[in-house]
Order: structure tokens, then C-alpha cells, then sequence
């Protein structure tokens, strides 16, 4: 007797040909994102061209009761893309297309695998730019599956507020459009939103309809450092409420910034927490932006604030940011990365990282800290030592990190999603109720609960 | 044989008191809106005084299949408060305690039945206000029912953006929180974005979790005139594109301009198509902001640009804006105002507005154009001859400009919602699957149909 799956496999293949597959090496590829989470192999992966292909596939597993894991870039932190019951792993990378721009009403249409970079090196000659920036090089389609965000939010909103529509495959075969082009409407339910962070549990997001912003006549950079976390931090708090529209906002802590300093070469700076600024706007307005951040920064103790308007220096000093993973990692060799995501309101941030550090420092482990301070989200790179209980002993400290969160009226994710890692703090976070409701929801849309099983819900 | 709606009643006046009434002045009162509909009274009128209230109303109307309609300040412009099925009109407009105000986060929470300006005059003191401005002394609960938005929408957002988190009592007498007080989350369903919006037919929002925005250092508003509509719209995309950070842009064409110089004394002005703009940054920004915003109008044919920074011109000038209503309804003693709320990309404006002023024409009405030209939506208010053929004249002119938008990828409502009014635009706008996904959002968390019949759906 042969499983459902085969059927499905047999049953695609007449319309996929050679595009879905079993072959052994993509399997493996597809049984894992960026996360430390076991890995699980699909029964077969199969590539999509074309949102109709998508829909035609999850009919056939939706009649088969066969599992669904849409997979884009691979770059998930929590485990999303792993089909932990087998199934097919919907392979969306293939679908690159830049469908539409429209500069006048800076919108454009992509497929789910265009990367960031991708849109952003197409885009660039119009003016325009898509400015979410998580850092990583994720599709877009997985940026809206997670609701991701990254070091530009402060001033440009999260994928949340970038995304005016999507066509989304249904679990039973349909192929919706949600949303539209116009930049607000008030005509019926929103189920764009229901689908960005939905992670893969309520449909496969296949295209976007993305909302573009123009390239700033001029960009500057700033770097200041301060001798205590609690300066950085109230620093940011009054930049924010003086309405200086800062780009971006990032704090590095002391042992992140000594990993930095050795990784980018970054001289003159010493491992102190430091704050790290990208103002945007007309040369004057830049230049106003830097001497009143400046100013505020001064009056909590920041010395050395530099500022940059040459795109070398610019660009030096943000590669060292993205690059902070990296060099962290270079802190422990032979260590694995586990990050944490946890994320409080604004005002409870120095006593979130304050705790954080102690708990870290009584953990043993080495765990430097980036924050998108400006959001209240931060993450520390639990560096986890090999053997066997290296891995352990890295949850146990994101879980008491993620516990202080919510203590504070927190999150226990601000960007990464809940995917398998944070199941367990959903209904602490949100209460049994509406951990309820949005089960009900996943139940009226996948009745036969094929779509990515064993994500965001614990069983 | 008691109807069931005496069982509800009876059973809620037991924790409600006089606080549940027939009397028949208040059922008249929360029989409509400020819309043309036709007016249907409720059985019974609920004034709440907590969202725990609510839920055990609900409760009981759930039981005993009876509807609810959620009423706060009783302004909305579609029929969304009309019990068209009789049941009990949920009053909110007693729920008006700021409850809690955040400073260092920029956040609030507030009763649903607070009004924009209760909030702001709350606020004003510490340097913060609540931006979404849709001008009628609407309640918040109101406004995010209806995923209200307005004039600063093109800077701050809509209610979308400005929403972290809501209390809502659901149809079975749950009480759940959705979102938190963090500033982005990636945990879980976005039920918070899927209650915006839903016009009381998935639940009754109780609370809300509020973003807030430091009022600015400096505004300044500029107004300048067009000899024809083009070259004022294409102002509008031109100054989006420089990506001036402008706070407000309104369009009032040549019937509405001239409607507002008689209305509100505008001296010095003629009856052309007009642009009205607000500024908010630092004194040099706004400034800057001006001088580019004149030098791209001039481009266009703009003359007369003259801006004012003193509050008293600055106010003058958008007191007659928000007074367009009663300029345009002062046009005609006599008649009604019927508004129309079509949305477009950008880039069609031009050719939507010009073909809606074909259409008033050729429907021989008086319609005065106001445009929130800075996202793409504009009202005409269409004034509604007394006698019998008015209104249905007044709807097939309101259906054309419809028609005409959806044709243009655009949408029936930017920010009025679907009420009653709109309900039979929906299908053409969304296409059938999507609604059926609606719908079966709504039969899972409204089982029994009670809360506000008769609305976003036909039947």
C-alpha cells in the first residue's frame, strides 16, 4: 500500500516534472533553516514557478492529508522551515521575479523569493528603495511568513507596514489576493495582516505587493560611546521623543563591541557600549538630526560621538554592525550562534539588559549583546560551546532572558517568529483565550492541519 | 411567549440596572449614524462601563441569538450602527477613562469610547498627541471598528499603524487581549490587525493600546492654487517622490474651494483647484520642507504659494478644511450630504477625479470635491436634493465613481468602511474566494451570526 505522499509526489509530478523530487542531497538542504533546532527530513522538496503551481500542490496534500513546509530563503532562526512531520518542503526560491515597479505610487510587485538585495539592486537606478532589513539574505516571501523587521523599523515601519497586498495559496487549493495597490483601505477584513507572521500555518505566500520609499538625499552615520548601558539606552528614549526621525538606532554592549572592534578593524574605539546612528533626510536636515542627537547623547555621558556623511566611512561602520554575528562567533571558535529575540517596551529596556547580563554572566556562557534599541528588541548571540550539554544550557538561558521579558510586558520575539524554539511562551504571552481564537482561525482555514505542522502551536 | 431579546434583557439588567433601557428617545438616537440609510431601532440600549460588561452582555446574546450592534459616538457614515435586525445597541460612550499613559514608550491606553480630542487634551501637557485625525468627534473604539484614517495619514499612518493592541469582548463572551505594549511582535496571528477594520462583525472593541507621537517643535501650513486639477495631484506624487516628510496634503477642487471662500471668509483666494499643506519638524526643517515643496508646486503651476508658521494663519487655514462639510452642505439649504470615500494608487487620481467630475455633471448634482491626496483617497460630497428620487440619484452617482476607482485598481472605501453602503462593491473588489475566506473567519469566531448583522456581507 503506498503512503499518502507518494501520491502526492506521483500525482505533482504531472504538472512539476523534475521539479518535485526526493533526491537525497535537497532533502538534507531542506530539513533545516539557520536555527539550532533538530533537523527532519521532507519526503520530497518541489520547486514552484508560479503562485497556481503552489495552489495546485497544497490540493493535492490537502487531499492526501499530506504536510506542507513552504520553504524561501532558508535563513529561519526558529525552526520554520523544518518539516518535523515529514510532508513536502514547498520550495519557493525559484520564483524571483520582480513582477511590477511603479515609481509614482512607489509600489512594486515581487514573487516570494526575491531577496531584499535583489529588490533593492533592481530598484536602485528609479530611486527607490525597499527599506526592511533584517540583515540576513532572506526572500521576502519569508520576511512576510515571520513578520520580520531589522535595524531600519525605527524610521520605515516593519514588513508589517511595507506590505499593501499578497496572493496567498490556501491549504485546501485556493489562490486568494489580499489587500490591493492603495495605500489604506477600509473594505472588509484584513487578512493581509492574518498572513504576514502566520509562518507558514495558514496558506504559502507566493507574491507581495510592497510599498517603496525614496532613496534620502543624503545619509550620515554616527558612532558614541558611553561608560554604562543605562546612558545608551536613555539616550535613545529622549532621541526618540525629541522626534528626530533616526533611521536607524543600534546598541552594541560592551563584549559585542570589543568582538567588533577586533573582527572590523574598527581602531579608536574601545569595548564600551556604543551606540550606533544613521540619520536620513536633506543634507541640512542630516546635519540638524546628527548635532541634536549629539547633544542628547552628551547629556548621558556619551564621548567620542563621530559622525560620517562619506559613504566609505558610512558603509565601514554598517558593515561592522551586520557583521556583529560574525564576530561574535569569531569570539569562540568552534562555537554555534543560538540568538535570542526578546523585545520590551522602550522604557523597560536597561532593566531588561541590566538582568540580561546577569544572567548571563551566572550562565557561564559568552553572549554578546546588538539591539535594535529604537524598536525596545534586542539579541544575544548565546555562543554554545560543543558537547553535549552546550546546547542546553544556551535554551536555558534564552528562556530566563525570554521569562524577564514578559515580567516587563514583553515579547518573547520581536522579529524571528515563534516557528518551534518559542512555542512554549506564546500562551504566557498572549493567555489561553486568545491562543483560543487563533487556533480556531487555523482551523477554519487548514481544517486537515497540513500547513507547516508543529509551528507557532505546541501540538 | 417571551422573544428571546426579553430574556436578554431581563437577564442583563440584573448586573446592568437602568444601564439596559427601551426608552424609546434612545432607541431612536442608536437607530443610525450620520449616513443615508435607512434608520431601524434596537430593542434595547446598553450603556457599558466596562469591557467585562460587554462580554456578559454578549454572552447573553449569544445564547439566546440576539443581535448586537456596538455603538460608540454614532458618527459613522456607512449605516455600521443601524440594527438593521433590532437586538441591543451596544453603547461604549461611557467607557472614556484614559486609562494609562506612557511618556518614555509614546503609548497609551484608552476606554474604546474616548474620543480623538478628550485624548489629545489629555495628552497635550506632556508633549505627545494621537495623530489619527479623520476631523468628526469620532470615538477611538469607532475608528478602529472602521479602520478610520484622515488628514495626517500620509505621515503618521492610519489607525493600522497607530493600533498596538486591543481589548475585545468576543461574540461568545470571551474577553481576550490582542497584541501588547511592545512595538512590533512576531508572535503569532496579527489579531489585532484582523480586529481593525472588522465594523463590529467579529467582536467589540473595548480597549485600546495606542501609539503616540511627540508633538513636533515646528508646523507650518502652506496653501497654493492650480489653474487646472493635473497639475495639483501631480504635485502631490512629485512631493512624495522628493520624499518630503509632509504631515498633511489636501486637494479641495474649484466647486469646493469656492464653497469654503464663501463658508469661511478666505479672502485673497479665487475658485480654483487648491492644495493645502501642513509641515511638522524642527523650525529649519520645516522650512526646508516649504521652500521644496513651493519650488516643486511652482514646476507644476502652482501660483500663490504663501505659507504661514504662526498658529493663528496655520489654524485658519485647516479650520476651513475641516469645515468643508458644511461649506459644501451651505452651498444648498435644504439638501443632504451623502459622501463618497473612492481610493486609487497615486498615479490614477488625476484620471479618477477628472472622470468623477464628468460624472456629477452628467448626474446634474452639486459635489464638491476634498481629496487626501497623499494617499490617493478623496470625498465628494454629494448634495442630496430633497424629494423622493434625491438619494437614489445620489447612489448611482456614488456607484459610477466607484465603479470608476475599481476599474483603476483602487478601492470602494480609503476610510469610511463597508457598513451597509458598500457591501455590494466588495465581491468586485476582493473576488469571491477572498470573501469566502472572510466569511469563514466570521462563522468561526460569530458561529450564531449576532454581531452586527447586516453588515461588510450582503445577507
Amino acid at each position: 500500500m503506498s503512503r499518502p505522499v507518494e501520491a502526492v509526489i506521483a500525482q505533482a509530478r504531472e504538472f512539476l516534472g523534475e521539479r518535485i523530487t526526493t533526491n537525497a542531497a535537497l532533502r538534507e538542504q531542506h530539513s533545516h533553516g539557520e536555527d539550532s533546532q533538530p533537523r527532519s527530513l521532507p519526503d520530497a522538496v518541489a520547486f514552484m514557478e508560479r503562485g497556481e503551481e503552489a495552489a495546485r500542490v497544497l490540493a493535492l496534500c490537502h487531499q492526501h492529508g499530506v504536510p506542507v513546509v513552504p520553504f524561501g530563503a532558508g535563513t529561519s532562526l526558529e525552526g520554520h522551515v523544518t518539516p518535523v512531520r515529514g510532508g513536502i518542503s514547498l520550495d519557493l526560491s525559484r520564483m524571483t521575479r520582480v513582477l511590477q515597479v511603479n515609481p509614482a505610487d512607489m509600489d512594486c510587485r515581487v514573487e516570494a523569493g526575491v531577496t531584499r538585495q535583489q529588490l533593492n539592486a533592481h530598484l536602485r537606478d528609479q530611486g527607490l528603495f525597499f527599506p526592511v532589513d533584517p540583515g540576513s539574505e532572506c526572500s521576502i516571501g519569508g520576511m512576510c511568513a515571520t513578520r520580520a523587521s531589522g535595524t531600519a523599523a525605527v524610521r520605515y515601519g516593519t514588513i508589517r507596514e511595507n506590505v499593501l497586498g499578497l496572493q496567498v495559496a490556501l491549504p485546501d487549493g485556493r489562490l486568494i489576493e489580499t489587500g490591493g495597490r492603495v495605500r489604506k483601505a477600509a473594505t472588509g477584513y484584513d487578512l493581509t495582516h492574518l498572513m504576514l507572521g502566520s509562518e507558514g500555518t495558514l496558506g504559502v505566500i507566493t507574491e507581495i505587493q510592497l510599498r517603496l520609499h525614496g532613496i534620502p538625499e543624503a545619509m550620515s552615520a554616527a558612532i558614541c560611546q558611553f561608560d554604562d548601558l543605562a546612558g545608551a539606552v536613555d539616550s535613545v528614549i529622549a532621541i526618540l521623543q525629541a522626534g528626530i526621525p533616526i533611521a536607524r538606532i543600534e546598541l552594541l554592549d560592551d563584549v559585542q563591541m570589543g568582538a567588533c572592534i577586533a573582527y572590523s578593524k574598527l581602531d579608536g574605539y574601545t569595548a564600551r557600549p556604543t551606540l550606533l546612528l544613521e540619520f536620513h533626510g536633506s543634507p541640512a536636515g542630516v546635519a540638524e538630526q546628527a548635532a541634536l542627537a549629539e547633544e542628547i547623547t552628551a547629556g548621558f555621558g556619551a564621548s567620542g560621538f563621530q559622525w560620517a556623511t562619506d559613504a566609505a566611512e558610512r558603509n565601514r561602520l554598517w558593515k561592522a554592525r551586520h557583521d556583529a554575528y560574525w564576530a561574535a562567533l569569531a569570539l569562540r571558535p568552534g562555537h554555534r550562534g543560538l540568538a535570542t529575540d526578546a523585545i520590551v517596551p522602550i522604557s523597560r529596556m536597561t532593566e531588561l539588559i541590566v538582568g540580561a547580563k546577569g544572567d548571563i554572566e551566572q550562565s557561564g556562557l559568552l553572549a554578546p549583546i546588538v539591539g535594535h534599541v529604537g524598536d525596545g528588541n534586542f539579541h544575544t548571540v548565546i555562543l554554545v560551546p560543543p558537547g553535549e550539554d552546550g546546547l542546553a544550557r544556551a535554551w536555558a538561558l534564552d528562556k530566563r532572558i525570554v521569562g524577564r521579558a514578559l515580567a516587563l510586558g514583553g515579547s518573547c520575539s520581536g522579529e524571528h517568529g515563534i516557528g518551534i524554539g518559542k512555542r512554549e511562551f506564546l500562551e504566557a504571552e498572549h493567555g489561553a483565550e486568545t491562543l483560543a481564537v487563533m487556533r480556531q482561525i487555523k482551523t477554519a482555514l487548514d481544517p486537515r492541519g497540513i500547513m507547516n505542522p508543529g509551528k507557532v502551536f505546541l501540538n
